[in-house]
């Protein structure tokens, strides 16, 4: 299987592709330009101190091509270019949406939702792809990109998973499993992350109120019946 | 200090009536007639098997009299009955909005959050009581009435706490950490409210897909700087 992380040279897409490709994953970075994607993999390369041979940078559209899951990590801006990019390519895959919808988006404070027409950026990525044979997933968007970036810690968080396809839902959640510390939780269907992608802001807002970058939920009380 | 729970014969208000009663603090629970409030008190004593001294039951308004600080514990449709009941007594008081707008209050599912004109429940408080020297917190809607009242085990989850004045905000939170095992976060101003309240409908979903009545969350990463 091979992962690719469209948009992936911001700090969110950066940490995913290089926890993924310590763990032994085949990950491609795809960005707008494909000298930019490599760049980024230049960049993960030095900080890990070492070349990876199961990381590549390749433009968004070849990108897609070749990965079996994709991981869209863009700014809500960037969503819907990025999906027109790819479109073509992504018939029989599964992408996974790691859009938080942000007041800073559009101008605004990253501490504040901003509502899409969708109900959700995860929603919108499924509107935006609609006659495709994709299953969209919403996931990442409640881990911290420092989390991510800290390569050598574990990360101290769950991740919401929401998804309508049972099936490849089950497939996201192995893969953000393979996050050391992290567990998947099933949240439900894709219109669950309309409150899921709220909790960005919520958690930002904490990481400025309390001068860190690692903020984070955990579900409880799952196992007490 | 008295507590008087507003509308605190669910249970969510007699869970926190029962804990805050348990931990040694006067609580007066409130109804609309006090004759519901005075069962419910000999329900939280059947519960804990013995009569409790500092626990009473009152009209609604006659609580708001007698306590400095106020937790409202009324599903949204009784939002504002209940807030006009007490008006006239709330100068100088702290009000705890313990509220969620839930698609269930409007007739629809718990597992879905409904958008209120102010934004959340507890501006719409705060809107309520506009002109009443009332320092509006919101707290208590992410924890599960099922963990209160299940009163012999400790609570595993934090609690999201808003308020915009920052001394009532700190009793609260000192009030909050009293339940055992509870963490009060501050989370900000009075409108991170209209995050933190769209949680509820996320728990009560897990809560259902996992067949269980106790999932909460807690904010991991705040002290890693």
């Amino acid at each position: 299987m091979k992962i690719a992380v469209i948009g992936g040279t911001g700090d969110q897409g950066l940490g995913l592709a290089m926890r993924y490709a310590k763990s032994g994953e085949d990950v491609v970075i795809g960005s707008r330009k494909a000298e930019k994607a490599e760049n980024a993999v230049a960049e993960i390369e030095n900080i890990l101190g070492h070349s990876m041979k199961n990381l590549e940078g390749l433009s968004n559209p070849d990108a897609a091509v070749v990965a079996d899951m994709l991981i869209l990590t863009v700014p809500l801006q960037a969503q819907r270019p990025t999906l027109d990019s790819i479109k073509e390519y992504v018939d029989g895959k599964i992408l996974i949406d790691a859009t938080a919808p942000l007041n800073s988006n559009i101008g605004g404070s990253p501490m504040e939702f901003i509502e899409v027409w969708e109900g959700s950026a995860a929603e919108r990525t499924v509107a935006i792809l609609k006659g495709k044979d994709v299953a969209v997933v919403s996931a990442y968007s409640n881990i911290s990109s420092s989390s991510l970036m800290n390569h050598e810690k574990d990360i101290d968080c769950d991740c919401l998973v929401c998804g309508d396809d049972d099936e490849a839902k089950l497939k996201a959640m192995e893969l953000v499993n393979k996050l050391p510390g992290v567990k998947a939780i099933d949240c439900g269907g894709i219109s669950r992350s309309r409150i899921v992608e709220k909790i960005t802001p919520l958690l930002i807002g904490l990481n400025i109120k309390n001068r860190t970058h690692y903020a984070g939920i955990r579900i409880t009380g799952l196992d007490n019946k």
